[in-house]
C-alpha cells in the first residue's frame, strides 16, 4: 500500500479513493484542501481513518506522511502542483489534462530528467481498462482502418451556469477550461492509443460565451485514412463510436469509458461489467511507482506526449487562448 | 397522369417509375438509352406497355410523346441533359446533384427565365416524405438548436472496383462523383431544410485513389451552432442522427431516408411505415408541374440554388477538381 495525498476535493478524487481501496493500492493519508470543511467531507465520504487535513500548501509538500500525491484541482493549476510535487519527490498521478501547454509539458519533461525514479502519470483511466484491451484486439484483427467516428459529448450542469452569465471553472479560458480540454482529451487518448500519432489534426469549435469550446468536431488524419470525433459539453449525444474497415464495422459503446464492443461481420460481442472506471488505472499506477517500471512508465509518457502535443496545437490553431499561454511567449 | 421520357436505366430510374406507377402521377412512355437491351430490361422490369425506345438523344428529345423527363445520367452529364431538355420545352426532373457546378446551376437559371412555365426538379426525394415533415416539425418544437451530428455512410459496392484499379463513374471526376456529390447532397438539404442557410461551411474529406472523396466530415457553421455532418461510400456507419438543444437531444434513424424518430426528453416516437422513398417527390413534382405552381417551385428552387452553392463552394475548398469544374475558366 502506498500512502497517498490529495490535492482536489471533488467527485473524482472520492471515485479515485475509492477505486484505489478497492484495489489495495493507496491509503488515503492526508488531503489539502482550502478549506478544512471540504477536506473533512471527502474523508468523511470515503472513510478515511488516520487521514490528515493540511489547508497549508507548502505544509502539504512537506509532509513526510505520504509519497504519491493525487492532483485533481481545476486543470490551469494542476503545472504547478506538479512542479512543487517533484520538487518534494513525490510521485504524482495528475487528472487528465496533465497540463495546459506544450511549455508546461516540455518543462515538466525536463524536471523528471533531473530527478529519476520519480514519475509524473496522467489518468487516462479509460486506456488502463480491460474493456479498452479487448477493443484494442479487436481492431488489430481488423486487415485495415479505413476511419473511425468516436464520441463523447455530454451535457455539464455546468452549463447552465454559463447561460446565467457564470464561468464556473471547467468553462473558463483561465482554469485551461472547455470541451475539448475536459472530453477531447479522453477522444485523444483513444486515437493515439488504437491508431497511433496522427499526420496532423484540426479542431472546429463551437465557441460559448466564456471563450472556450462548448462542443466541437475534432478531425485527425492519418497516411490513409481520417478520424472524426464528436466532443462536447453543452448537448447529450447518445451516439456510439465506430472504426471502419472496408464494409466491416467494429462498434464500441462510449469514446470515454468501453462497456460493449460488437460488430456487423460476426456474430461476436462483449459486455464489460459494471465497475469503478478508475481500479484499472490505479493499479498500473501502483505498479510503476511499487516496482520503478521505467519502461512501462515510459510508454504511457510518449503517450501522454502525442496527446499533449495534439491538444495543445489543435487548440492553438481553433484560436482557443488560455490564461497558461501567456507564459508560453 | 404526365407522360414521362427517362434517360438511364438503373435501379433509381426503376424506383422513380414504380413510385410514380403507385401514385398515379406519370406514365412510362419513351427511355432512351445508348442500348436497346438497357432499355428493354427497363422496361420489363417496371412492365411497361406501349413505351417506346430511342438510342439517339435528338430524336428523344424531339419526341412528342412525353412532357416531361427523368434525368438519372452519370452526374456529370446532367447538365446538358437539362439544357437540351429546357430548349425541346420538356419538364425536368433531374436526380440529385442536379449539377456539377455553381456556373451551370447558374446557366439553367438563366434558361429558365427563359422558358417560362418550364421547372426544373432536383429529385431530393426525402425532405419531401411525410417522415421528414415529422422531424422538421419536431425541430421546430425545441426552444433553440445548439447543434446536429447528421450522418450518411455507407460502402458502395462499386468501391470494390476502386480497391482494384478501376475508375467506376461513381468515383470518378470525370463524372462528378465522390462521397460529396453523392450522398453528402442529401445532408445538405436535410441542413437546409431544417436549419436554413449556413454562415459559412467546410469539407474535411478522405481522398481516394480515383482522385475524388471517399468520405468525410461536414462541418456547417450557423448563427450559434454548428452542424457536423458524416459521410461516405467507403465505409458503412449504423450511427443514427442527433440534434441537439440544451439537455435534449432529438434523434433520427438516418440522415437519407427518416423512417424513425425518437428523443431523450418524453416519451414521443414514431416510427414510418417502409415504403418506396420516391413516392412523396413524384406527387409533388406532378403537381407543380400539373397545376403550374410557381410559387412551390420557387420555395424548392431556393433550396437547390443554396445546396448547390455549399456544395461547390465545399467541394473546391476541399480541393476535389471534376472535369466539369474545366468549363468554369
Amino acid at each position: 500500500m502506498l500512502q497517498l495525498g490529495v490535492i482536489g476535493t471533488n467527485w473524482i478524487t472520492q471515485q479515485f479513493i475509492e477505486a484505489a481501496q478497492q484495489t489495495h493500492t493507496f491509503q488515503l493519508r492526508e488531503v489539502y484542501s482550502r478549506t478544512q470543511e471540504h477536506a473533512q467531507n471527502l474523508i468523511n465520504q470515503v472513510n478515511g481513518t488516520d487521514t490528515l487535513i493540511t489547508t497549508d500548501l507548502t505544509k502539504f509538500f512537506a509532509s513526510p506522511e505520504f509519497e504519491v500525491v493525487y492532483i485533481a484541482s481545476p486543470n490551469s493549476l494542476h503545472f504547478q502542483y506538479i512542479c512543487q510535487a517533484i520538487a518534494a519527490n513525490k510521485q504524482v498521478i495528475v487528472e487528465k489534462p496533465m497540463v495546459s501547454t506544450r511549455a508546461e509539458f516540455l518543462q515538466i519533461q525536463e524536471l523528471l530528467q533531473n530527478h529519476p525514479g520519480i514519475y509524473v502519470l496522467e489518468a487516462a483511466r479509460h486506456i488502463h481498462e480491460p474493456e479498452f484491451a479487448t477493443l484494442k484486439q479487436q481492431v488489430q484483427q481488423l486487415d485495415r482502418i479505413d476511419g473511425a467516428t468516436i464520441t463523447y459529448r455530454k451535457y455539464s450542469s455546468r452549463y447552465d451556469l454559463v447561460l446565467t452569465g457564470q464561468e464556473p471553472n471547467i468553462f473558463s479560458p483561465k482554469f485551461s477550461g472547455g470541451a475539448l480540454y475536459d472530453l477531447g482529451v479522453y477522444l485523444l487518448y483513444d486515437a493515439v492509443c488504437l491508431f497511433g500519432q496522427p499526420l496532423s489534426a484540426q479542431y472546429l469549435p463551437q465557441m460559448i460565451a466564456t471563450g472556450v469550446d462548448g462542443q466541437g468536431t475534432i478531425v485527425l488524419h492519418y497516411d490513409h485514412f481520417d478520424v472524426t470525433m464528436l466532443v462536447g459539453k453543452i448537448s447529450n449525444s447518445i451516439l456510439p463510436s465506430e472504426i471502419y474497415s472496408g464494409k466491416k464495422t467494429l462498434s464500441f459503446d462510449d469514446g470515454g469509458t468501453v462497456r460493449k464492443i460488437w460488430n456487423n461481420y460476426n456474430d461476436w460481442q462483449f459486455t464489460g461489467t459494471d465497475h469503478n472506471p478508475m481500479l484499472a488505472e490505479t493499479e498500473v499506477f501502483a505498479q510503476i511507482i511499487q516496482q520503478k517500471d521505467q519502461t512501462q512508465f515510459n510508454q504511457l509518457w510518449q503517450i501522454a506526449d502525442q496527446v499533449n502535443q495534439l491538444l495543445t496545437q489543435i487548440r492553438l490553431a481553433a484560436g482557443i487562448k488560455f490564461a497558461a499561454d501567456r507564459s508560453e511567449a
